[in-house]
Parts: C-alpha cells; structure tokens; sequence
C-alpha cells in the first residue's frame, strides 16, 4: 500500500525549522524512484474523478512532483513562486507568517479564466501558503478543482482552513 | 527537432533580473506536458553512453525535471538547496555573486563515496552555482560523471568554467 510504503520512507527530523516541531523529510523518497513513479500515479488515480485543467505546483518542494503529475494527467503546469523569481509580469499574494509576511506570485497568463486547477504541494501543515495560492487562483478567475498532497499533516488542522474554497483535499499519507 | 521547439517555446523576458539581461523564461515549455516528457526523454538520450548513479538538481528549477529524468534512468534523485532549507545534517558550499556571496548544501548522507553524479539543472548561465554543485559533489567524495541541462548561453562562458571538473556538458538548446 503506498501509505506504508510513504510513512516508512519519511524521516522524522526532529526540532526542525525550530525547537518542539518534528519535520517529514521526503528526501529519502525521492532516492528511491520506483516509489516516485508509483507516488505520482497514485496522485493521479485519487484524481480520476475530478477534472482538471491546471496542475499549480508551490516552490520549492511542489515542483519535485507536480510536473510528472501535470504530464500523467496531461495538463499544463503552473509554477507558484516566491515573490521576485518569475520574470514576467504577476498577480500576487500576501500572507502572514508567525513572525511577518509572505508573498507568492504566479504569470499574468499561467491560468485562463474558468480554468479548473488542482493545487499541489508535498505536504499540507497548517495550509498558510496553500489558501493563499487559492486566492491567487480565484485573484485570477479561475477555481480550485482539488489539492493534492504527498503527505498531509492533519493534526494541525490545514484541511478545514481549505473548506471555505468548496475543494476536495486529496493525500497518500495521513498523519 | 526537440532544440527548434524548445526554442519557439522559450519566452525572451527583457531587463530581468536586471536592465540589459534577456531571460530565457521556461514557463511556456511547462505548459505543454508532451513537450516535457519529450525533453525528459532527450535528456536521458544523452546521457545513454554515461554511467550515472545519482542525479542530482538544483533548487528550485533543476526540481521541474530533475525527479522525471531520474526516474527515467532509474536512479535517485537528491535535491541541492539554498541553504537552511534541508531538515537533516548538511554539507555546504559557498561561492561568490556579484554582490555578496551564496551558499548551498545537501544532505551529508545524499551521497555515498565514488557515486557518479548527474548534476542538473534548467539553464547554464555563467556557471556559478553549477561550479559550487560540483565542489559539494567531491566535498563528499563523489564524482561529477557530466552536467545536463535544457538551455545553455553558451556566450556565457559557462561551459568552460566547467571543464576543470573533466566531465561533458550536456544540453539540448544553445544559445
């Protein structure tokens, strides 16, 4: 079961970015890369049933996978990027941060209206980031059709902070 | 011919990062996902007659193909980071840019001693962080068996500042 197969592959690094947090790192997975092929179609057969357009992947650990999935799903992708790193012109967006703020930008023409986008990271914590790509999206006309995750996090409750976009929130390990 | 459609591709973005620099801008090559899985593939054609057993990409860019293409040779794929980024025991790297100066780790188990390494990235520029990835490459005790990338500005001199480390450049679009 790819559960199993993620949550004995995980290293836990304890006190990481700061004391008291244990952090999944997925860097053993990715030495691993019939898990990576298998990871990314199990992304895409949770997503069967849901039509997409877009796949938008969150630097830096979105990119690792979100790009095999955009392929296996046959859609473009989208990078979102840290405020400064795309060329062209942006729509942005600013979130708050325990200790100050944070913005993240996508292309002016990286979505068309009413497109339906599947937002993608590695791993779902507290959803900061990933409800302000979801205001991106919306900034830009188009919906979040699903969020897919490697790994999501639940105990810090990122799944309910997503709710308010209507989406489903899809991932391969639970904790 | 996969280096005339990445070049209709590629967008030209004036003046970024600075006045008087033309950024070659791979977000249009992203969009069209048979595209990527032809470059994917183009790029592990190179490298058929070069024995590789570890790739390794760098942050953030050498992230949208790097995981694909070491899937493709079946081999892992270890991520090099900006530093501060990585959860577990690092290995660093600095090197000097034009103003200040830059440092990038990896994982000190990311590689074990005489592994032949793949280094990735999407684009070689002047070749700065690409030489700081080889130095962290031998730091551990590896070996660089070749560089690939998507573009190379080969005005840029970059391939040169590269031929101390006795392994071939690989790319498949030059400028």
């Amino acid at each position: 079961m790819i559960e199993s197969r993620i949550k004995q592959t995980v290293r836990d690094v304890q006190d990481f970015p700061k004391p008291g947090i244990i952090f999944k790192d997925i860097t053993p997975i990715l030495k691993d890369p019939g898990l990576c092929m298998d990871i990314t179609a199990a992304l895409a057969k949770q997503l069967s049933n849901v039509a997409i357009d877009v796949v938008a992947g969150i630097e830096s650990r979105g990119f690792l996978f979100g790009p095999s999935l955009a392929q296996l799903l046959n859609v473009p992708f989208i990078p979102i990027r840290k405020a400064g790193k795309l060329p062209y012109k942006t729509m942005q967006e600013s979130y708050d941060l325990e200790y100050g703020s944070a913005t993240i930008e996508c292309h002016q023409d990286a979505l068309l209206k009413g497109q339906r986008v599947l937002i993608h990271d590695d791993l779902l914590a507290t959803g900061g980031t990933v409800v302000a790509a979801s205001k991106l999206v919306m900034q830009m006309e188009a919906t979040v059709a699903a969020y897919s995750f490697i790994i999501s996090l639940d105990f810090l409750n990122g799944r309910k902070r997503l709710t308010p976009y209507g989406s489903e929130v899809f991932s391969l390990a639970s904790y």
